[in-house]
């Protein structure tokens, strides 16, 4: 039997997905049967390839649905969707945790460089300037998932001093790994740098606060490529204001875009980025798909299934 | 016997290294007694410490000395000197190295994820982008020294395709290692980004002329790093003005400080660093020092030896 797999994400995806996917389903189907497509009747669709913004809000007529495979590695904006039955995995792709990795990476070493001293220089002045060695330079990383726990690995690598936070307990090898809200504190406390990949749930919304923020080394520099909510922004502007922390890097926000008078683009300490610190990359995140609908097929767990009860 | 050991540098650099550097050879030396200071007879001195900057030139005098001890990484301005008969070794610090790593990895990541158009913003734009993954960026480390592969082993490290250009051949892991002129074309045909690293000899002077920037692919970037000489200076201002160089990241030039009327200052597509990729920690560098003047005593083999025929 044909398998239908439904395509249901905005209209602009499908030209950059149809064939990655074709091309991923064929090779991980090995002969079997398929058919991709955006539109079916809802109760012949196997499997539902879907982005949370999709016009696809009630899943009720996907009555033969076996999965719902996310191509977004957030999803918050699903997990409450009482019309969701049916298992629903989150993507985690190579290239989108390695360009996380490669982001994360990047801003940590400009911060630990002071680039934006040589990068924005106007006068012709050579001023010699040392900083300590990455051994020397504490880098907390909040949030010890699948991404959390890349970047982690790879600043280790580099030779950061690197603390983890997570909510339950974690071991990542070479960090200072720490949990609960005692390890927070603790965490915040020596964190010269601060990397927020904590997913948005109720529990994580506003942990960048004014208290927080206090707890943090003055001066201290916060990169943000999670999520929004994880910011109450009206403290981190006026922790900037006060020099409390020195500059922001922020990939991700309330509202996207974000609005063109919002504070943030025009605070001289604050670097805004356009969502752009892992962008789902078509060719390996459809083989991620395409392999997990060979595994339900087979019988065989799920990749990244989601805990719907906790959020991610 | 107290050991005599000559600090020549300029006198600026004396506050600096008298603690660590007495520190180190107690430490190394275990109880054998040695006096560390800036004048001595020439003809009691047992290892000379030195900078190339520093007001000794002639070594003549200097008839018990058994080893001079580069604090610098550089030796071009003293493997020349004839009156210099005993061996020579460089400074291969790990402060030194780990500096170098870090500023190269900095920059490169820098480059690769088009950082300067978030970090120079003045519009509030939100225009997202997206660049390949490392493992499709290529990037050439010209010079496989110690600080080369250092280099080249943490670009690796992150995902990068990294290829190696060295004089005779060498090999190093994840790395595809070229050398001798074939190599070097072969090396900058595909060099996205290419590293500087070579030391200065009069076969490396102008190895980046107007011939080798049109190897490039059109678009490339340098960071320079080594040495001034490397690179013919008027070439590589035509090559950023033709574009055919998109940008490049220079930290050693051939006059230093860098005269505030030399066009790389204003050049947009230039950054000026003031030779800070890798500074001389005075506490590793003791170590090494240390460490050295143990094995001369010892009869063991000194580490990090000029083999001043070849020039470094």
């Amino acid at each position: 039997m044909t398998l239908n797999i439904l395509f249901a994400a905005k209209a602009e995806r499908w030209t950059g997905y149809e064939q990655p996917l074709t091309d991923a389903l064929t090779k991980a189907l090995a002969g079997r049967n398929f058919k991709l497509a955006t539109k079916f009747a809802p109760e012949e669709v196997d499997y539902i390839v879907y982005a949370p913004n999709s016009d696809l809000q009630d899943f009720t007529p996907y009555t033969r649905a076996k999965a719902v495979l996310n191509l977004w590695a957030g999803v918050e904006n699903i997990t409450g969707n009482e019309t969701l039955k049916i298992p629903l995995t989150r993507m985690v792709d190579f290239g989108l945790t390695h360009g996380m990795v490669e982001w994360v990476t990047g801003h940590v070493l400009r911060y630990h460089l002071g680039l934006d001293i040589d990068i924005t220089r106007q006068d012709a002045k050579w001023e010699p300037r040392s900083q300590p060695l990455a051994r020397d330079r504490s880098v907390a990383i909040l949030g010890l998932g699948a991404l959390g726990q890349a970047v982690a690995e790879a600043l280790v690598g580099l030779g950061f001093n690197v603390s983890g936070w997570s909510r339950s307990e974690k071991a990542v090898d070479g960090v200072r790994c720490l949990h609960g809200d005692a390890g927070l504190t603790e965490a915040l406390k020596s964190a010269q740098i601060a990397v927020l990949l904590m997913p948005d749930t109720p529990a994580t919304q506003n942990v960048i606060n004014a208290e927080t923020l206090a707890q943090m080394p003055k001066g201290a520099f916060i990169i943000n490529p999670g999520r929004g909510p994880l910011i109450n922004d009206d403290a981190l502007l006026a922790a900037l204001d006060s020099g409390q922390i020195a500059h922001a890097t922020l990939d991700v926000f309330r509202v996207e875009p974000l609005p063109e008078d919002h504070p943030y683009w025009a605070h001289p300490n604050v670097t805004v980025t356009p969502h752009i610190a892992a962008a789902t990359r078509n060719d390996t995140a459809s083989e991620v798909i395409a392999e997990n609908i060979r595994r339900s097929e087979a019988g065989e767990p799920l990749l990244h299934l989601v805990d719907r009860d906790r959020g991610y």
